[in-house]
């Protein structure tokens, strides 16, 4: 990875916003900029040195995958002895990460530091880089979408009435391991009968009814980062009206992804989702927005929804994933990851959007 | 549950802290305080009335789940919409919870509401409440330890010389969720060989060894309760010095849960471990802290660790694991989870800790 590369692009962002340092205690940011895959370390970037804090459980780890940063073994929390490293550097400004530090932490960083050192709080500066996942990153998320999408195969042939959400979800996550995943990346989603109409639906003990949608919503953790996919299907033979909701809401996907492109705004994306379902009349039923960014984190930058008028550029990766909840009777939801190229996009997820009936 | 008690003791600590509401924003703590298993949620409890926030995709849960409070569905985010209640209710002053908003929501809040509101970083309120599980609470935990137990069976019998610790992983989360877990309550460990010296070893491609110590860590989430525990197991025939050094393990971390009564401080359970490692000349290779408290979260207070003045009361949960780490060659942890009684402890983790060889 091209941890040296992230570094200087984050030295200069820490320049424009005329920051001698900054304070990274994020730790898909604190990942993303030095390779550590531990939980408990800090990272101070500044233009001078860049030095990692980290403690006594992790000597090793920190050894073997720490990169352009000088590692030190705090004696007690990895945060207490990058603080006092920082009080001793001697920065005028030094920059916290707004949208992950605490007031708890803030406060606790004001009272460690001197009082000649001007804390900032930033917003996403790390995260601006990560939105741009570069040839190694798209690597790895090809892999993880690719390993995430093979439990499908073996659990369509685990969905039958009778069974329970939760075995559905084991043999998900069963067959994810088996393809390599450290994890999965949120919690899996088995929501059959009545319940598909809920967007959240977590797998439960309820049995998989005779005859309804199921949708599968799951996500694996591979080489760290993260993949996300949605398909829903049909147990037993469905109504002309189950086919028609469950095309509309392809249709949906499908025109979302046709306009992703470089330059187009997120909002745009969303627009064509929402304007096939539209004319469907089934807007109203899609509640939510129709993608997130997805890297080392599940849900990261950009959103593509109302409203945001960001523009897409190639190494973004996001995922297209309208949905239908008809409340008491069902609902539809259809995902893929894509990334945008350089002329359109790539769809990553390898899995069929047929309608399929168990 | 027992919401309305909750609500009310949540009451008598703002007006001890001479607040006239508390905005709470961490999951866990909603959950606690009013029964919404959600993610996007906001609750404002005042002397006068709570309020309940959440979006679109949450209507239906939140009309089933919340309870002790006035549910408001946002337009918009949720957060946004309590918000402006809150700046509309006109408290004089107002809490927020200090470990758990962040610097940029904390700048937002104070955007939102007029200027006249005092904001006061809370550290622990609800928290505090949370160290005492009620009776409801530890029936919950005692269904979520068993369940969390059940794995180790199937999981001793897949553990063997050429099998992948990602396999084992798999293993265990299947038969996990067989035993109705909604999910793991963190990233399984199975650390096996030399690896077993690594504290936080994850699950990787890694080969189980002909011959070595295999540390499974591991836990469910049920009904929104944590489980944790941890077993070491030896592949192959352990020479004297395996079964000795698990032997001392097992020592210190049984006299460390006989300690555990109620008045004990929490620096004396720690102690007690340490110092039967420190007999056999292995305190220093006893690199973390002795335990934490758990239930709806994975880590909560309290600590148990050195330093820790605080006494222990009935109705505390935590985990007693000491471990014993030897680079290059291996490690040993054993953990399972307690409950303070009256009179002492109530062990809740049903599995032997015998010396197990594979």
């Amino acid at each position: 990875m091209d941890y040296a590369g992230r570094q200087r692009r984050l030295r200069q962002l820490l320049e424009k916003n005329r920051l001698d340092a900054i304070l990274v205690t994020h730790p898909p940011n604190v990942r993303y900029l030095c390779g550590f895959t531990g939980s408990a370390a800090v990272l101070v970037v500044s233009a001078r040195r860049n030095l990692f804090f980290t403690d006594g459980r992790y000597t090793e780890q920190g050894k073997q995958q720490v990169e352009g940063a000088r590692i030190v073994i705090a004696k007690g929390s990895a945060l207490a002895s990058g603080m006092k490293a920082l009080a001793a550097m001697g920065e005028a400004s030094v920059g916290i990460e707004a949208e992950h530090t605490t007031v708890a932490l803030h406060a606790l960083v004001r009272k460690t530091v001197p009082k000649a050192v001007k804390l900032r709080a930033t917003s996403g500066l790390v995260e601006q880089l990560r939105l741009i996942k570069d040839a190694e990153e798209l690597a790895l998320i090809r892999q993880a979408v690719i390993a995430g999408a093979a439990p499908l195969k073996a659990v369509l042939k685990a969905i039958r009435p009778g069974v329970t959400e939760l075995r559905v979800a084991a043999e998900i996550e069963f067959a994810a391991r088996e393809h390599g995943a450290t994890g999965m990346s949120f919690e899996t989603i088995v929501a059959s009968g009545a319940r598909s109409a809920l967007p959240h639906g977590v797998a439960t003990a309820q049995l998989i009814p005779a005859k309804g949608f199921v949708v599968l919503d799951f996500g694996v953790i591979l080489h760290g980062y993260c993949s996300d996919m949605t398909r829903t299907v049909h147990v037993g033979r469905g109504a002309k009206a189950d086919r028609d909701l469950y095309h509309a809401v392809l249709e949906a996907q499908m025109a979302a992804i046709a306009v992703v492109a470089p330059g187009v705004e997120l909002h745009q994306v969303d627009a064509a989702a929402r304007s096939v379902l539209r004319k469907a009349k089934l807007d109203k039923y899609f509640t939510h927005s129709t993608g997130h960014g997805v890297g080392l984190e599940i849900h990261e930058a950009p959103r593509v929804a109302r409203a945001q008028r960001q523009q897409l550029q190639p190494g973004m990766v996001i995922t297209i994933e309208p949905g239908v909840y008809l409340p008491g009777r069902g609902g539809v939801r259809i995902e893929d990851m894509v990334a945008v190229t350089e002329s359109g996009c790539e769809a990553l997820t390898p899995a069929s959007k047929e309608w399929f009936e168990l």
